[in-house]
């Protein structure tokens, strides 16, 4: 390792497209922005990361005045082969009832989401199962579930590249001024896969990386081990080609968090990331582009083992510490409306000339 | 220390009848609030705290389905007779001044409660400075500032008194089925009597507990630091006497916030506490009645050295991280989002009998 980190080629012209768009921040907003906020009523940065945010938002957008105009969840649901091992705690038909619960706005992402004013998509990229047309269902379905990684690979190369570039589209179906999206996902089994791309990824033993899920006894948490330990002996990821590790040991909705991020640091838009499952998705991408993790914001730090690990791997720091572990996007949800806030203090709060209050000595 | 906790009583009417009317949480409520919980298509205890906030707040108000229906952030503001040591990096001539820019709608707190939905109410209850009437103003002055505790105490026991008894009166007024408080305070001085207080209950040094309140340097924090260990000398508060320790070297807005603490519980409404002031002030009121942390939320850790170590003392634990050191309340609104949010969860998510969705194995 040299040090220097490059933009991985994929093949795909619409992939590779989207990653040599992804530019650097700009600095000039971020430093108009800085002077502003060292106006506002307040000790210089005592609001901390909120202050940050603001600056980062602007130099993502490039806008002098950043505002939050549209939030948008969307929660990328699949199904995984490796769930026959008895890696989960709930049964696999449970993600197609999961995708028709968030339909109905029965689910704890809908809740949250209506709570800060997001709007929830679910995008069937996936799922083992059919759906009937449906308001706020994307039907864009890749695989039937993937293989299981145990045994093989879980997708071929071609249907990775195909749930990244279904990201992609999404982004930039929704990329508008002031948007900001949210990474969500539902897929029962999907915290393997997802313990197998951070264990590569990072070189950590899968035991260090791999946690409960949704809350598995022992003896299921020791074959779920054994299980990643399996999927990389028996697929040999190399590391060092991001496509080929999400290709072997990833899954459909992963993929496709990994092509929304890099669609949506294309087009400039903010995106927040959840839990797990959503870092790892985010962690392919930033393996696929060094400088994707200016676009991104952290938001809790989840109860699964191997997240702060991921996060470290990107270089992304997260601010709520609610002991979350359902996914869905919930924590990136509620991290929304923080962000919000920040943009708010940003372009709502006196300065020490317009309230005539002295400044520092 | 035989670790035996009891109420302290104050010799105040007012404040003892408050203290006795504290009640521990209702466990029934609590445990038909777990039981709902459970129902709920999520994996067990995987919203975390969320569920552990919605719980509690149906243990505090007894509500089957409790529900937020009004949110107020008081901001306690006081003047500080240390300021003249040369503690902070602002004049004291800030605090009136950030009294009018409160009242007028620009400061950091009016922002993010605007943002959450609450409304703020400031009360002056030891700005050395008048005001004339105004809307969202409490005018319950008791003191015209503090007297400098490196050199005698801050108050009489009496005003120390006076100032809870502020507390609670509002506390009571503003008490309403479905109401949730937030803690806020502006003080120039205002972290030096609240490290010299968190010193006294935890017998944690000065230097451990004393921070940079809004970004002082070595000089003045050094300063700050022997000014805490002269008030400490000068008035030796004893420490088993919460009263006397206030009196000595708090201040009033602190003895404010602890009535409010008080108040709230003493009605079973919940208190979001925001940093190191607040908390010194919960801290005070959990010295007075031993079960007082069970009506309270902390929000955000602080930067603010002794923070973590008053929290701790208290036995509450944050959930926002996001380097603030502003106060004014602005953690505790940020966070009473995420408890509404909590609510939202427990009265609004289909369970797995009504959205059709296998329970877990």
């Amino acid at each position: 390792m040299n040090g220097i980190r490059e933009i991985k080629k994929t093949g795909s012209e619409i992939i590779d497209g989207a990653l040599e768009a992804i530019c650097a921040l700009d600095k000039n907003a971020m430093e108009l922005a800085q002077q502003r906020l060292d106006m506002l009523t307040k000790p210089k940065d005592s609001l901390g990361y909120l202050e940050e945010f603001a600056k980062r938002i602007a130099g993502i957008t490039g806008e002098k005045s950043p505002t939050i105009s549209s939030k948008t969840v969307f929660v990328f649901a699949g199904d995984h082969g490796i769930a026959a091992e008895g890696v989960s705690a709930f049964p696999a038909e449970v993600t197609p009832q999961m995708v028709l619960n968030f339909l109905a706005g029965g689910a704890g992402i809908n809740v949250i989401a209506r709570h800060v004013g997001a709007t929830v998509k679910v995008v069937d990229i996936g799922v083992n199962a059919d759906f009937d047309d449906a308001p706020g269902l994307l039907k864009k379905k890749v695989v039937r579930g993937t293989g299981n990684i145990a045994k093989g690979p879980a997708m071929t190369r071609q249907e990775a590249i195909d749930c990244i570039e279904v990201g992609i589209e999404i982004a930039r179906e929704f990329s508008a001024p002031g948007a900001i999206f949210g990474t969500g996902e539902m897929g029962i089994g999907n915290t393997t896969p997802s313990a197998a791309l951070v264990s590569v990824f990072t070189g950590l033993c899968p035991a260090e990386v791999t946690g409960r899920g949704t809350g598995i006894d022992d003896k299921s948490y020791a074959r779920k081990v054994e299980a990643i330990e399996e999927a990389l002996r028996v697929n040999t990821p190399d590391a060092t080609d991001p496509m080929e590790v999400l290709a072997k040991v990833g899954g459909a909705e992963i993929a496709g968090i990994a092509g929304l991020i890099i669609g949506a640091a294309s087009e400039r838009v903010p995106v927040v990331v959840d839990g797990f499952i959503s870092t790892a998705g985010a962690l392919v991408a930033s393996r696929l582009h060094p400088e994707v993790e200016q676009y991104l914001f952290a938001s809790h730090s989840s109860v699964e083992r191997g997240h702060r690990a991921a996060l470290d791997a990107i270089g992304i720091r997260p601010f709520l510490d609610l002991n979350l572990r359902l996914g869905e996007g919930t924590g990136g949800a509620l991290a929304i409306s923080s962000i919000e806030a920040a943009l708010k203090i940003f372009n709502e709060m006196a300065t020490f000339g317009s309230a005539g209050v002295s400044e520092q000595e």
